[in-house]
């Protein structure tokens, strides 16, 4: 029995939008008006406004033939977010433009929108607006998420000595990417094979369907702590400290002991033969937060959530050093994107 | 001599963004936090704010045959820009993300940034953010634009009767994009021809560079009138007053006659045989606005810029109509669009 699969120009551009956003709730007071007009309407009374956008590309930061369109949807959304949570905001709104080729049904895109959907209600943000097109090539995500803050924490405020603190385990989706891609491999040789993922549940997971770190900012209310800088740990941890650094003129120490890291990764890491630091510093994709405190702090965290001290800041001379497990001292250099 | 082309990936993506972001101005008090952080911070004390999002896809929607990067530039902010016009709001920021094949130099980039801070500049808008990724086909564009009203106005809010008012004149942009193809294919036969733009300057620049309707939300204060009700004419007259009609669970009559349409329009419309009338209804591209006010606000917008007066609203049950010069009445339809 085959599946459903409706041209989506049967349905053109209005009938699409009419259609994918026929069943949105918004949960925000600030959503004044959503889709329907030519710009959405918002009132955030009197607090600070957060804007964040990213631009996600077929063949460049996915790849459909391992990742279902429903996981895309949600992990869009959560990609998008993780920056407003990253400022010490609540995201409050999203605007979703896509771009699909011919080869994507009603059906196919109707799956991306469930995913973005209940990322949406879990996380209580609105669909405000978007636009939709087709495209020569793939499949083309934009978005823009929006907050609110009374507290905003900033790249830029971070102290000489201050501690630098991640949430949760790092490495793991880059290292459920190479599960993933070597699985795909091997299924391109031989279809009727199963792909092997029993026993990485869990960085598949994070690969597949990350979450944004919702709970953190409850927890610096909860215990009294306001970092002193913050950022998303989207980049990888290299590039994303050397950003800590550079807005401060600072340098830091980051511990490779004190790196924290699943067991489900190490083990991806022996099977690869991948150094698990290096996955941690340059994978990408955890979106999770690293945030520096001040060193009188630490008590107030040191038992929260998963937060881990990996490190501090040091003067700018000092530089941005890794001290690997056998005490030696290496320079973080960040990885950057090359135009392909 | 060549020119100089310096490759993308000379940069890498932060040195990309730090290269075309070097000489941002902002114009606006809402901008607190620009680029260079997770995300914008903006502060519009209580006003409410508009949010709008477009996506442009080379190929699609754009030639970079016949189209300067510089040009392209501007007109994405103005197209972005122009739905919040359609508010009857001022817009005050903007996110512009890019990705771009290998095909792409720093230069060609750095041509399509020029037009992107012209256009910045001349509507006082502030670039607060983007992403830069690369492609895997030709050029994205995506842009969400951000601005702020006292005295919103929408798609809802036209009454039986109310007169349907265009500004500028329609059709020119869509005319425009016929001589520039047909110039191109010129170009691809023999490309020692030198193209032939003579006399058609304005109907090319309103395909090229258009503007957005900046000036004619200070004329409805001036005379003091309020629109009940305004939609951005990007997609042709004809989607866009069914639109209006649908919003309202009204109808309308549009007279053909009535229709603005400069002479340059009429002359290519001749000259491709092709109705103005049709170049009017479905071509697009105008970035005029069509608006609804009521039948007593007509004498103080009357000698007011170039507002055209082109039909009024009727009832639902008497449809979307279209009365021809000769008096026929036909029935608006939509134009959709379609995937390839």
């Amino acid at each position: 029995m085959c599946k459903k699969s409706t041209p989506l120009e049967k349905l053109g551009e209005f009938g699409l939008i009419k259609h994918l956003t026929r069943d949105i709730n918004y949960h925000q007071f600030s959503s004044i008006i959503g889709i329907g007009d030519d710009a959405a309407v918002l009132d955030f009374k009197s607090n600070k406004i957060l804007v964040s956008t990213d631009l996600l590309i077929e063949g460049i930061h996915f790849n459909l033939a391992y990742t279902p369109l429903k996981h895309l949807g949600y992990k869009a959304v959560v990609m998008n977010i993780s920056d407003i949570y990253a400022m010490n905001a609540k995201p409050t709104q999203i605007t979703i433009s896509i771009a699909v080729s011919n080869r994507f049904s009603l059906e196919s895109i109707d799956e991306f929108y469930v995913g973005i959907k209940m990322a949406c209600n879990y996380y209580k943000v609105d669909l405000i607006g978007g636009d939709t097109s087709t495209s020569t090539f793939g499949m083309i995500i934009s978005m823009t998420a929006i907050g609110t803050a009374k507290d905003i924490v900033l790249r830029k405020g971070a102290k000489l000595n201050d501690l630098l603190v991640v949430s949760g385990d790092l490495g793991a989706a880059y290292l459920g990417l190479q599960i993933l891609k070597r699985e795909y491999e091997v299924f391109k040789i031989n279809p009727n094979l199963q792909p092997e993922l029993g026993g990485y549940e869990y960085i598949i997971q994070r690969q597949l369907k990350p979450e944004a770190p919702k709970k953190i900012l409850s927890i610096f209310n909860t215990v009294n702590v306001k970092p002193t800088s913050m950022i998303d740990i989207s980049d990888g941890l290299a590039s994303d400290i050397l950003h800590i650094c550079d807005m401060n003129k600072l340098g830091c120490r980051i511990f490779e002991e004190k790196l924290p890291i699943d067991p489900q990764t190490l083990l991806a890491c022996e099977e690869f033969k991948l150094n698990p630091s290096i996955a941690v510093l340059n994978g990408g994709e955890d979106y999770e937060l690293l945030f520096s405190i001040e060193l009188k702090d630490y008590e107030k965290i040191k038992f929260q959530y998963d937060f881990s001290v990996i490190g501090y800041m040091t003067s700018f001379v000092e530089g941005a050093k890794f001290i690997t497990k056998g005490g030696e001292l290496v320079s973080i250099t960040a990885q950057g994107w090359v135009t392909n």
